[in-house]
């Protein structure tokens, strides 16, 4: 199932995707609870970043070949950094590219989005509490991210994490394709099979460190072929059985 | 002005504390506002963390004299990370130490809550977006921040950001004395003016990277003297003017 969050006629709703049509089962905030949905419109409808998380969490350096392409060793354990939500863009937005940096690379990835609130779960606990999946880019400014040695000001930048198109809930993480497009050009094409932690390691590991509230986001880390960005490029990202995010750079 | 929020018989309220006791301006969610607030007793009360923040943004090594503790260099610009709002602790609150970790450290620092929305603030504007000034720990497990590198993990888990007891509006964050006590012994003893970057500079350089929402928090950097906590501990700051946030570690 499709779960989409948008704009129509000025609300912001939420509801099902089915391909074809949404159909809106309730308005925020606090707005009426459709109890017989209505088919809307796709060309009506403005898909928003499908979730609004408490935190994002992200991890670095997950595909081993990505790891190989900084000359970096592969980590015992998951390298976990935050973006804030003030990061988010929806999709088909605009990524600003930042005065402070000379440098701003894509960096496509799997987005997690938690379904119930997730406490030191198991591996084996993790996959009940995930809701689904979306597409997720960590935009980074790859001057500041060395300079600083901490990673946060340089992934935290406002529009620096494009999210969406939606959460599709009927998926299996573990062996999907996953495709960044620049300009048309394909630069990274990979796995999620490719993980060094897949979903039920990061989840379980997360939820051991910090508590997953319902609508928080993990991105999963990027696969190799990172790159740099240009104001008026045009970045598209594919996962499989999920769909396409696209977003420009202004 | 000192505001707070609070519990008093189930419901989280907002107010005003005199210094004697709290009057309640209003309750939530969407519950009544109180067009003549009553006074409460300050024993009838708990005190909460007094904001729920959307983001906590952290400056590392921002006292001189506590980089010179770690033998680092003072940075040319702030180093922010983050701390995620499931780190909160209200005032009165118990830290778990967290399994993972074998050496925890208490920071005490000046924590400042915003009132307005700020986007790339030059340093005059900075000081009309704050709403006041509260006390922050900002619980650190030293043993993972040395062995990740990346400081989100060490700084992240539940209960590592104990905030209060409450946001002190009129106050000049300039020259401040801060205390910290373990178990009644004075631990770290400094000044606000011996920041690296005050609050101005802060507040303009953090709203130049990511835009500050209402109630998020900016956690200063801690003075010299920090050190480890056990279990069964108790953790005391004081900041001048604004009052005294303690703790217990379990």
């Amino acid at each position: 199932m499709r779960l989409v969050r948008f704009m129509h006629g000025g609300r912001t709703g939420y509801g099902v995707h089915d391909g074809e049509k949404v159909y809106a089962t309730c308005w925020e905030p606090f707005d009426r609870i459709e109890e017989e949905p209505q088919p809307l419109e796709e060309s009506d409808v403005t898909m928003l970043a499908p979730s609004v998380p408490s935190k994002i969490v992200a991890v670095g350096l997950n595909y081993s070949d990505h790891a190989a392409e900084f000359g970096l060793e592969i980590p015992e354990e998951p390298v976990l950094f935050l973006k804030a939500s003030s990061t988010l863009l929806d999709p088909g937005g605009a990524v600003v590219y930042p005065a402070q940096s000379l440098r701003v690379d894509y960096e496509a990835e799997l987005a997690v989005v938690m379904g119930a609130e997730a406490r030191s779960l198991s591996e084996d606990e993790a996959p009940g509490a995930v809701l689904g999946y979306t597409c997720g880019l960590d935009m980074t400014a790859r001057d500041l991210q060395l300079k600083d040695g901490q990673w946060t000001r340089a992934k935290n930048f406002d529009t620096f994490c494009p999210l969406g198109p939606w959460v599709e809930t009927d998926l299996d993480p573990g062996d999907l394709a996953i495709e960044l497009r620049l300009n048309g050009e394909v630069r990274q094409s990979s796995g999620t099979s490719r993980m060094i932690f897949g979903v039920p390691a990061l989840v379980s590991f997360i939820s051991g460190v910090m508590t997953l509230y319902p609508g928080d986001v993990i991105l999963t880390g990027t696969p190799p072929g990172v790159g740099e960005v240009r104001r008026g490029d045009e970045v598209s990202m594919t996962i499989e059985g999920i769909g396409t995010l696209s977003v420009t750079i202004s």
